[in-house]
């Protein structure tokens, strides 16, 4: 892991989720970040996105602490607003930093009160034991029904020195997370403004986070945060800032393939891409409503090439097309040509449908150029057996 | 059965389907009805839809005959279009009357190429055997992974005589019909005018069978048909066709409640009611999105009142409301209060969960007067096994 300096982390089991493993971390800047983040456009809002959002704007973008817990998404209850105040409050006096530099970050059941006590007792044993080194103990205690942690990181050459990049990321997403959210912590040690760091957000959060939901649906408490702490001694100018963009969004990505590949009960990570359109809105439009269709997300499940189910999610995209200039590939291989059938080996296909990760490529021809990619995972009986448990 | 007079049916095995149970369907009107009919949204449309489209344009509402194939959806093959023409001017020339007449139908597998031979063969023996009692065996034909026929009838008596309306319909759709296909035909022996027809028609899909298909997701096939013989003698007037036009909803309902309660898999029909919105369309979208959502419907499957994800969904559907002024209810009772826990026995309501029949009411207090219903059904691992298998 390339971590990046200036940032210390810490886990411990605050007694929030009822099985002994950590659900409570804390993220610290060793002095003030800048901060940027994107909240979920859900109507139903936890307390902590809520309070997160004013934090950050009487703060000005600036962050010293990110508390996570899981276990409860402090959603839709008497108390919400209350508790996300009392645990920025522990946190900044354990800190000696201002409530509004801390953020809150919840997830897990809606609806059931979150009880302070043992979140806001357990701040100061998590602050003594803040490390350089828990970066990984933080990513793991966030976790719900993820089965992996997810981590990633880079480094990259500015003129003499270099930057790091480091981010953390939780959500068993298949379709929409279950336990209500993903979250994402992003830290780099260059020097960079809000600002920029709001500019560098937004792109790399479409090409990853925004590329990951299914259905488009964002859950109450979804919250991507990326924090800058300086503390390389390296203030990017415009082009460097395009060198940190970029790896900012690859760091992104492979967090939102991480989440995509744990779907709750995927076996297989399907990316899909949407080429030859007149408009990234417009190829990214068919690219997720092939991503939604749960008949393509089980063919894919039993390895079935059957192309038919994915002709028709594009033609219900909402978009514009001729369907005889549709090509589709699986896997590399042409399975429908001008939207009929290609000659192709299926026993072929059927083997190579079995990987990992399923390729699904749309490609209109004498179209535009726009394209888009979506990351999903299948859809098997491991889903409705996460999701269809009684909740207590 | 009300059986409307002036309709034969028969079915038969063609070979077009691997299993030797019937696949072919003809429905006919004694002398060409008037008809009206609602076609896919889908841009990628199926052969027989296409001409079917063409068909009533050129007969002006006119129809003999409508014949219905199962196992192959006649849908994006190079001899599409041919096979449907073959079809209809078989079956006119059996029936001695137009090919515009004629109306053809297909479900089944997309992108494989339908044999017309064994289709066109069948069509004499299938006119030999018309008779006023084979409803249900032509209801019967038109099945693909459905596991019952289903069937709707009703009389209604206008001034001293009486009229009858009787329904078939196929669709085993979950999320939207596997194998590419809802097929509605409905009929009835009142005189009514096709203008009149397509009033009727347009008016009652909205509450049944676009009240129906999750995702607002219409396959490249379907089509419901709504066709008038005239036979009872009984021309309604104004008044008595809103007494027809009901009746004819009810009959559309009932059949687009069954489609839901036979979906893939499924075990429990939900009903989803939206109530308190300013427009039908915001109240639509509410229950849509609660309707589209897999958490909801496998925490339906696992009888778990889990009303976090119902108000998550109506979060993300588009609309705009406040969250604190929603009620929802599971089964009657009061579950969520001003978008917060309400008190109830959770092992009651678990109980009550595992009825076959499941009803979530979303209702915005000092909202709006608009109000809507969306039918569906619980997500299981039924669903996947019916799905994920390798297609042929």
């Amino acid at each position: 892991m390339n971590l990046p300096l200036g940032f210390r982390y810490a886990a411990t089991y605050a007694g929030i989720r009822k099985q002994s493993s950590d659900d409570l971390a804390l993220i610290v800047a060793d002095s003030p970040a800048q901060a940027a983040a994107v909240f979920t456009t859900n109507l139903v809002q936890a307390a902590p996105v809520r309070l997160a959002r004013q934090h950050l704007k009487s703060s000005r973008g600036r962050v010293s602490a990110i508390l996570v817990n899981a276990g409860n998404a402090n959603c839709a209850t008497r108390t919400g607003e209350r508790v996300a105040e009392l645990s920025c409050k522990a946190v900044a006096k354990a800190l000696k930093t201002k409530r509004q530099y801390v953020l809150p970050a919840s997830t897990g059941v809606i609806g059931v009160e979150l009880d302070p006590k043992p979140l806001t007792e357990a701040i100061p044993k998590l602050v003594a034991g803040l490390s350089a080194y828990s970066f990984e103990a933080a990513a793991q205690a966030m976790l719900t029904t993820d089965t992996r942690m997810k981590v990633a990181s880079e480094a990259v050459k500015l003129g003499h020195g270099e930057v790091r990049i480091a981010g953390m990321t939780k959500g068993s997403g298949m379709i929409h997370p279950n336990m209500a959210t993903t979250l994402g912590f992003v830290m780099t040690d260059a020097a960079i403004d809000a600002k920029y760091l709001r500019e560098m957000l937004a792109e790399a959060t479409r090409s990853s986070y925004n590329s990951l939901t299914v259905d488009g649906d964002m859950s109450t408490n979804d919250a991507v945060v990326l924090l800058a702490s300086g503390a390389s001694g390296l203030q990017p100018d415009r082009r460097q800032r395009q060198i940190v963009g970029a790896a900012v969004r690859r760091v992104m990505e492979s967090l939102a393939r991480q989440i995509a590949m744990d779907g709750e009960g995927a076996r297989k990570l399907i990316v899909i891409e949407a080429s030859g359109f007149k408009t990234e809105d417009d190829a990214r439009k068919v690219a997720r409503a092939i991503a939604n269709s749960p008949l393509v997300k089980t063919a894919v499940a039993g390895s079935d090439p059957n192309w038919g189910r994915i002709l028709s999610a594009a033609g219900y995209a909402g978009v514009e097309f001729d369907p005889s200039r549709i090509d589709i590939y699986l896997q590399d291989q042409l399975v429908c040509q001008r939207g009929l059938a290609a000659n192709f080996d299926e026993g072929e296909l059927k083997h190579k449908l079995n990987y990992s990760e399923v390729r699904i490529r749309v490609a209109l021809s004498r179209g535009g150029k726009a394209q888009a990619r979506m990351f999903t995972c299948d859809l098997t009986e491991g889903y409705i057996q996460i999701n269809g448990s009684y909740r207590t």
